[in-house]
């Protein structure tokens, strides 16, 4: 472990030099300070006297409202504080912005403000402070992104392929068998994830996987403008999408078309905010049980204070079906045929006779 | 919730039979006793009553050895007794067999023994109760196995990924390209997922995936003694193994046939027993952290019974090198040339500058 004294002499100043700019003196130069703290994280030293005057850890976050229940990040926020405030941690929530990012290199501001270790919510692969995440001693969960081969790392999120395994195997059992996806641009870790997992879930049980199912846009209302009419037009009876928010600003979309959830399309969100239980119709999602991923980054925090080398927590993504999935539309019914066949076969089942469905084939 | 009159509704006995059955009683018959606490498994009834009196866990150990350090399971447990005992917890050891799992179904014996949850290690696939870990409502964690779906399951296991890409690309640094597996049957869920890490760390590095250079076998010195030969004919340079245990008696069967390791054969171990830091010479692996393991073990299951609904925990794999793994042997020298140049792409380097290395091929 580093001392004062590694620092000073790394540096070629005094001990009491170094000593001020670890303690925030005022008579020392601003780049002095800024020279001392930078080489005293490059060396690894750990400022005892400061950690110890007070338990303080910090919610970094960053694309993600959290103000109001209804938005995604409170509850990320209230599940982590309900945990470490009882063991007396104090716990602040600083917004991120990528510019703060490149003033300021992260090992230097956890230091000077004397964080602990941090909890991080809502990076992209853009950020400053992901490059330096590769290499950070302070302890650090990120919440949707990961990290390789850091033991000072780990991640927690929801089992994307687990959720949207669940989504096609409900949609194919309502006979869908075109089934889109509509998402966030593939700039973040998880959007990423959520992509391939839904590539996963359609070959795993034998459905069509096409780019012409699939709309990517970083503007949620342009973005579901754009691609709703598109992927009906290639004939896509079901779309799963990246967020809540996307899927709930899809049934304004289809409401402004005449279009009828889930009659002529079925939809399904992915986080369960609260307010999906309410939209017209309620929407079928698939759960973020954001309470215990906080609680859970709080646990993985102290696996890592602890020196316990945890890489990733994964939550269960169970699927909530409310009423904006339903049968596929009765013009697509041949469709709904084969399907009911291919389920059967992908889902591992004996088919269900099919005298009567060939029956009512025939008769068209 | 279910009550002992449910049961006895369901049953068509009175209440003070249920009664008698739940308590073991001994006033009833055997076969009366086993339907009483099998359907109250059914209706998912729980016996607040036992529960309370005693707050007992249970670790159920099959195909692992435990007794001592030297072995798998020993950390395993000790490390989730540390984390237990203080918070109250009587924790049972008890060694499962196939036969015992087929005579009694699960839910009844947690429920006879008044376990609230069990931590599980060591099952395969064909183990019995796999099957009733589908759809149990027992709080259970599995290490090194995976139920989809139901709530009340989780996994801890290390993250072979991580660990076998390290593997490989430590020894493509060493120039070999020719790596192969040597790993016990495919009939667990851990050796599935450690067979699939292997391919994709081959593909990802661009390196030759080819079924001659695996071999897989249940009789661990019979398997090496058959595989060995036949990989090195291959041309296979370097190997890794599913288990410390086969890296073991590798070393032993190299020995007996005059094979130098590193020189002609590198090796890599997985699990980091404490015995491969002495043998000779000490042996490359990768390390799972047991103590760490067992912890995470303990910390999951409190999630399950807190209805926090985790999924999995993994933990990092780091590469721990030793002396069992060395340059690629100097008569594969041209592939070693080959090797450097593919390594600095498939790693992400620039190539170094070729002109010694081209210079000392022509000299051959």
């Amino acid at each position: 472990m580093a001392t004062i004294n590694d620092i000073a002499e790394k540096l070629g100043v005094s001990k009491s030099t170094v000593s001020k700019g670890l303690n925030n003196a005022t008579d020392i130069s601003e780049e002095m300070r800024k020279k001392i703290l930078e080489t005293a994280v490059e060396l690894g030293y750990t400022n005892k006297r400061l950690q110890k005057k007070e338990k303080k850890l910090c919610i970094l976050i960053e694309n993600m409202d959290f103000e109001t229940p209804n938005q995604f990040g409170y509850e990320l926020i209230l599940g982590f504080k309900q945990m470490a405030e009882p063991e007396g941690w104090v716990v602040d929530v600083v917004p991120m912005t990528m510019e703060f990012q490149r003033l300021n290199p992260y090992g230097v501001f956890m230091m000077q403000q004397g964080y602990q270790a941090a909890f991080v919510l809502g990076f992209s692969l853009l950020d400053p402070w992901m490059q330096e995440f590769r290499t950070t001693r302070f302890p650090t969960v990120l919440y949707d992104n990961y990290m390789k081969e850091n033991p000072h790392i780990a991640s927690v999120g929801c089992d994307s392929q687990e959720g949207f395994d669940l989504a096609v195997k409900h949609l194919m059992r309502l006979g869908h068998t075109k089934i889109g996806l509509i998402s966030g641009p593939l700039d973040s870790y998880i959007l990423k994830a959520r992509y391939h997992a839904y590539i996963n879930a359609m070959s795993k049980y034998g459905l069509e996987v096409n780019e012409d199912y699939i709309g990517l846009g970083y503007y949620v209302s342009e973005s579901t403008r754009t691609h709703i009419p598109r992927l009906l037009e290639k004939g896509v009876t079901a779309i799963l999408f990246s967020h809540d928010v996307r899927a709930i600003s899809a049934l304004t979309e289809c409401s402004d078309r005449d279009l009828r959830i889930p009659e002529d399309l079925s939809i399904i969100g992915f986080d369960d905010l609260p307010m999906t239980a309410y939209t017209d119709p309620p929407l079928t999602t698939i759960r973020q049980d954001r309470i215990s991923l906080g609680k859970c980054g709080y646990y993985a925090l102290t696996c890592l204070l602890n020196k316990v080398p945890i890489g990733s927590i994964l939550l269960r993504a169970p699927l909530i079906v409310r009423k904006s999935t339903g049968p596929v539309p009765p013009e697509k019914s041949v469709l709904k045929i084969k399907a009911s066949e291919s389920i059967s076969a992908a889902l591992g089942k004996p088919s269900a006779p099919t005298s009567k469905r060939s029956k009512s084939k025939t008769a068209k």
